[in-house]
């Protein structure tokens, strides 16, 4: 199954533009039977009407709403200096279930800006590879101490590699079915003054192992026991 | 702690080159301490004893090998059409404790060839980064058919999007402290033919959980899962 991007679903649409190319790199023809999302939930069953040059006539046959998952895992991703690494972080969670993108500015963060129009471009892709009817939000970069103020009714863990204190495995701590807000840290990590304030809030220190994993790494390693955990 | 590349460790060295530029490029001086590795268990603590242009005079102080984990992983993995992807896939998989990678050759492979200095190196500058005493092996692409009769003695399993056979998932299956041998297919997957020949030689079907994962995802999962099994 290919999954195609639709913004607006109704009965007889006119495919024009990034997704015309998109149709185009399939090599669909009249009379396929294409799936499109709109991102919020929509999953539309269509027949190629016509393919005409720079357009494709499409009638929509049938259109389902997705039941959207029951929990869901809030990233709160480091921006890296290397703009190709937070790209990858981006694809790799979102293939892998996270819900939400909220890029944080730290003590350590050299790069405060993210290319936020590329970036929902790369999750939208992601999401269509991936056959997810719901496309992550992603927001423009918030301060660490904003950030550790929000969501707080949700259980929220930090990642930090440092050996000053306690922490508890993140893979232990992860229960099935419940939302969960993970922190990443930038290259440098984050500071222990960072961390602590991060505890004041509520929020709980975890390790990802003993590895020492690169910012996106972790990430996506992080994502990954919320799919385990959650039997995605 | 940083780790460095040293293939001769003596008493006294001169470094030059590749490992030269990595020393500048964490600004060390004189009297910095600094450790080595030579990729093959050892590990080195120096001192500095003066930097030139061009060259660095280090004395080697304390040599100790680093035990060899108990337990390996062998990364059966695809040739990916974008060598951007490829190169991911190592370094990712290399993080999370990869032991050996196999590329292979199997009938939806569309590049049969790979760039094996390249893929060495990054291999080299992950496993530092990565504080590895032991850099992963890695060989020339061979065919499916034959790595399939390799490493017999050893649990292998097979990763498989298909839904034409019953699958184990690979994190039930996987048990902690044993070798494992890992296959992965390429973007399109295995064929159902391949796979019926891995099973007949011994090969268990697995999967990964119910996302559409790209192959150098799946691979990063399979490791992550290795590396949490493994408490690594």
């Amino acid at each position: 199954m290919d999954l195609f991007y639709l913004e607006n679903i109704r009965d007889r649409v006119v495919i024009e533009g990034e997704t015309y190319k998109h149709l185009r790199a399939h090599h669909i023809k009249t009379r396929d039977k294409i799936f499109f999302t709109n991102g919020k939930g929509l999953l539309a069953t269509g027949k190629i009407v016509e393919c005409m040059k720079q357009k494709i006539i499409v009638d929509v046959l049938e259109v389902k709403t997705m039941p959207p998952r029951d929990n869901k895992a809030i990233l709160y991703t480091p921006i890296l200096k290397q703009t190709e690494r937070l790209d990858w972080l981006v694809e790799k969670t979102v293939e892998l279930g996270v819900s939400e993108l909220i890029p944080i500015i730290t003590e350590r963060t050299i790069k405060t800006t993210i290319k936020l129009t590329r970036l929902q471009n790369i999750i939208k892709y992601s999401s269509l590879q991936s056959l997810k009817f719901y496309f992550p939000h992603i927001c423009e970069p918030i301060f660490f101490e904003e950030a550790i103020k929000n969501n707080i009714k949700m259980k929220r863990t930090i990642c930090y590699c440092g050996t000053e204190l306690e922490k508890t495995q993140f893979f232990d701590f992860l229960q099935p079915k419940e939302d969960i807000g993970i922190f990443i840290g930038p290259e440098g990590d984050f500071t222990i003054d960072e961390v602590n304030k991060a505890i004041y809030n509520g929020i709980i220190p975890v390790s990802l192992g003993k590895q020492r994993l690169r910012s996106e790494t972790a990430a996506i390693v992080s994502l990954t026991i919320f799919a385990i955990k959650n039997n995605l």
